[in-house]
């Protein structure tokens, strides 16, 4: 793990890797609560399969998996949602993870089906279905599994798009954290060069119009 | 879909099949926020595969699993954690998962891990590594992915096993949605007969303590 950008205003740290779908999730959220200030990135190198060693596992993450957020006394906080949740509300006005019981609800919903039909989908094909991060990293590959779950994130932007025909939001009216997980979804799915379907025109609408927002353009995912 | 219990007072129904581990995580919510009166438990039948039909995946729940959550309006709320969510802060006074930044953080990071390491890890060796819910119901199955699984379980196991070593409750010192889901994961291996290591004392000693509270002792999933 090398430090990469640290100022003395700094209070947190995310363990991050630039392009990975998971933490562009992470950074995206920032960027929207405009956080860039208060965190200090620092890389941990997936292929090098530095998320995988005994000392990031056992003092970082035990899942062993991208970002993990550390606070200022050392508390780490891994899982996408549940830093987005941290950050969302560490100002008393959450703004992507719904302030009535209702929007929480639908929006930790929304967020999970695109975990679960999705993101986590196209992430098990990346790892069985394609040489992943190398055979240093992927010691074991169960490529038939892997070739499911492609087939099953496909059938997941069909319906993502079907969603998206009824409303301007993956959760509604209003851009949240759902809509930052369906955008980790299809950075990954460029990264194993799973097309969008074409019919999925809402699909490829939202994500266009996405993709102007600030906080995500200007994340290293989208600079090519 | 056959209805089971229907009173005047009730405003909310929950597609429900009883000793299901998933169900039996929103039916301890329920119980710990005293709203059993409110709700309307409809009996889904999985081992029928009543979930998995096509007018269940579209009137329902997309993913094709239990519970759902569904208000008067007719507002759908699948997935237990979004459920939980929403349930827990309806009374604007939530106890399950959390009331600061932090205590949210840790609590949605701590029960995402126990899906991750527990819970689902089982929920796909039983459906993978075991008849499952039946030929009729398990149309494909990948057996030794479902194997790498229940180890990955057992793991778990050990993993939650040395967090309560350090604290009472698997988020910190309180009860919370983590322990509910850790709950869960241990119902699902009493189901699959995945033994929970006699080595793993702390975990076993806080079972003990949960299957004592009155909202786990009343599930059926514990009446036997």
């Amino acid at each position: 793990m090398t430090s990469s950008t640290t100022t003395n205003s700094t209070n947190m740290t995310v363990y991050d890797f630039p392009v990975g779908p998971y933490p562009t999730r992470v950074r995206i959220a920032i960027a929207e609560k405009k956080l860039q200030m208060k965190i200090r990135f620092e890389l941990v190198d997936l292929y090098k399969g530095e998320h995988k060693k005994p000392e990031f596992i056992e003092q970082k993450n035990y899942s062993g998996t991208l970002p993990v957020l550390e606070l200022a006394d050392g508390t780490l906080i891994a899982e996408c949602t549940a830093i987005t949740q941290y950050l969302d509300t560490l100002d008393g006005s959450p703004s992507l993870t719904g302030s009535t019981p209702l929007e929480q609800g639908i929006i930790h919903m929304m967020s999970k089906r695109a975990e679960i039909e999705l993101l986590d989908a196209i992430s098990v094909y990346f790892h069985h279905g394609t040489p992943g991060l190398g055979p240093l990293v992927e010691l074991y590959q169960n490529p038939e599994w892997g070739f499911r779950q492609r087939d099953k994130a496909i059938r997941g932007m069909h319906y993502f798009d079907k969603v998206l025909q009824r409303q301007p939001f993956i959760a509604g009216d209003k851009f949240s954290m759902a809509d930052i997980t369906v955008i980790g979804g299809l950075v990954f799915a460029a990264i194993v060069n799973l097309e969008v379907p074409p019919e999925c025109k809402a699909l490829l609408s939202w994500y266009e119009r996405m993709k102007k927002r600030e906080s995500v353009a200007t994340q290293p995912a989208f600079s090519s």
